[in-house]
């Protein structure tokens, strides 16, 4: 089958690989039907996470089961699931605490197993699923095309914005601000409206995605940054800060952002992978009473409560896809979204 | 009057001090019955925090309403109130949020209040209480004498502690771990019990502390720190972490021992004063998705519900006072808090 394997900076191939197979009996073998290019590969992509050697990549896909091994009980070949980020049992303790991403078992696409096996990535035609009945999460029916976006939106960025939404605690009446404009930040915009939030201000400086901030609930936008962007969300606010700021980039201006818009004793719920580690400024927590929480999205609890709303077509998080290829044009999907033109990268194999 | 001043490190002095009066029509003078030293006060004391000038010294007294200026509506005199630690409108929006600590009028006892009239401290004989219906709590009648400790550890102490249980969101069948044996750290352990945790696991060496713990709801004690420590707390949760690790002592070691205590997705409450602003490890914290909340205690927001409690007997804080002094002996209620020959110190005026 071809896969995606990264050589180094900007440098990303379709290539011939083996065919998965069934290596466990808690296996599956899963062909991708969509899979998607992760503001995190960008990472990998232009090198701030050297590659020290070529490897598959990708970990956000949808498909169908092709085969399951002999101790697979939930999943039968035929069945459209989507893939989280990660790979769980959702049995340990930390599944059932609602944390798949710190699951005892945990293992990353592309990488090694639990067991040590070689797993595939998701940007490639199929895939080996370790733990497949903890790992997946079936559809109530395969879904059409026009669902299809907003399904693979599940696999990461819409239960990553949640996660951002949940971890600051947002509900009912709550004034949040969301700190990036990529597909997360705007799904952390949806879920936000989803929770309940009664002002949210969306903080972005591109139009397209003002937009589409808007249209997921975004009651306010805000194109400063820094300490003109904390004044302006203030204003907004009557002079307070918010509820919950939602950190949807990682680095330490954003961060900063977050703490400085948040009102004394709110929250901030952060997902932006922490680049380079800028560490928190306790003594500010400590003044303010504003506090910090999130990390890895535990996608893999979200998905079926977000997948009722995606199926009912209460919220349609696959607008954040705006380019769609195919597989073997994976190296413009990459180029697509390194150069910010567009917001989300969808691949489809030809043999989806 | 009589007045504590601090001089410098290990010079606290009982001096002759202006009477205060009603200088605000919002103003109101209590005759302290009792006082007491708090931790952060062996700060100034050991001259980690320098005294530029001499200066009054103390936040934590209960006393009877003497006068009230016209302005006051809900206190009159002969009532017994209760002084949380900082002062406040308890109107402005972030005390109707609950963080009385960050008021728009938020001012220190000793120094000028928000108005820029200087503000008597608690370690003497009388005090002029600025803002006195926000700052002030009015017990139901006058406490006896036997009430009377654990009515004063409601102006810090056990609100701190209980800042650390609700920060991270301790609640019916919790597991916590407590680091810090302090009074902040065992009126936190009498916390999490207030609210339910399953089991409470107290950090501390000193015998007299344990035993007070235990007393106070802990269900484990672990003596060792670090590592060590880490290994033993999760040694008795079967491997896992706690759902909540309550930081009462505020160095960078104590804040890694409870960010290494929690469990995946768990939370930190911390309410020591971090010293020196030791910085969070935010790659710690995404990866582990442990949250970290909490800071300078809004205590005022406390005092109507514990001392409900406390009126009832249901929780006796005040067994954290090992040690009760006349006032004119507060050099030796620091000596003894710092030497750590006493948990905490109560003064009592010659008035009172």
């Amino acid at each position: 089958m071809r896969a995606t394997v990264i050589h180094g900076p900007f440098d990303v191939r379709l290539e011939s690989v083996p065919d998965p197979t069934i290596v466990l009996p808690t296996d599956a073998v899963v062909r991708v039907v969509a899979s998607c290019v992760c503001g995190s590969d960008l990472w990998a992509y232009r090198g701030i996470r050297p590659t020290a050697q070529p490897h598959r990549i990708g970990h956000e896909f949808v498909g169908v089961v092709e085969e399951v091994g002999s101790e697979v009980r939930t999943l039968r070949p035929g069945q459209f699931v989507i893939a989280p980020f990660s790979i769980c049992d959702n049995t340990c303790p930390h599944c059932r605490n609602g944390v798949q991403t710190s699951c005892t078992q945990l293992a990353w696409w592309g990488e090694p197993d639990h067991d040590g096996v070689p797993s595939d990535a998701g940007q490639g035609e199929r895939v080996r699923v370790p733990l497949a009945d903890g790992t997946l999460v079936a559809t109530p029916e395969h879904p059409g095309e026009a669902l299809l976006p907003s399904v693979l939106a599940l696999t990461d960025v819409m239960g990553t914005g949640h996660h951002a939404a949940r971890s600051a605690g947002v509900g009912p009446g709550s004034t949040v601000a969301v700190i990036g404009d990529g597909a997360v930040g705007l799904c952390a915009v949806l879920a936000a409206r989803r929770l309940g939030a009664e002002r949210i201000i969306a903080m972005s400086r591109h139009a397209s995605r003002q937009d589409l901030a808007v249209r997921f609930g975004a009651t306010d936008v805000v194109a400063e940054r820094g300490a003109e962007g904390v004044a302006h969300v203030r204003d907004l606010l009557g002079g307070l800060g918010v509820d919950a700021a939602l950190e949807c980039v990682g680095t330490k201006e954003s961060m900063q952002q977050a703490l400085d818009s948040a009102r004394p004793g709110g929250m901030v719920g952060f997902v932006g992978v922490p680049a380079g580690g800028p560490e928190l400024p306790v003594q500010q927590m400590f003044s303010s009473n504003v506090g910090v929480r999130g990390g890895v999205a535990s996608v893999r609890s979200y998905i079926p409560e977000l997948l009722e709303d995606v199926w009912s077509g209460a919220i349609e998080p696959g607008l954040v896809f705006d380019l769609v290829l195919p597989l073997d044009q994976v190296a413009e999907a990459y180029a697509a979204m390194d150069e910010r033109r567009a917001i989300k990268s969808m691949l489809r194999p030809a043999t989806a």
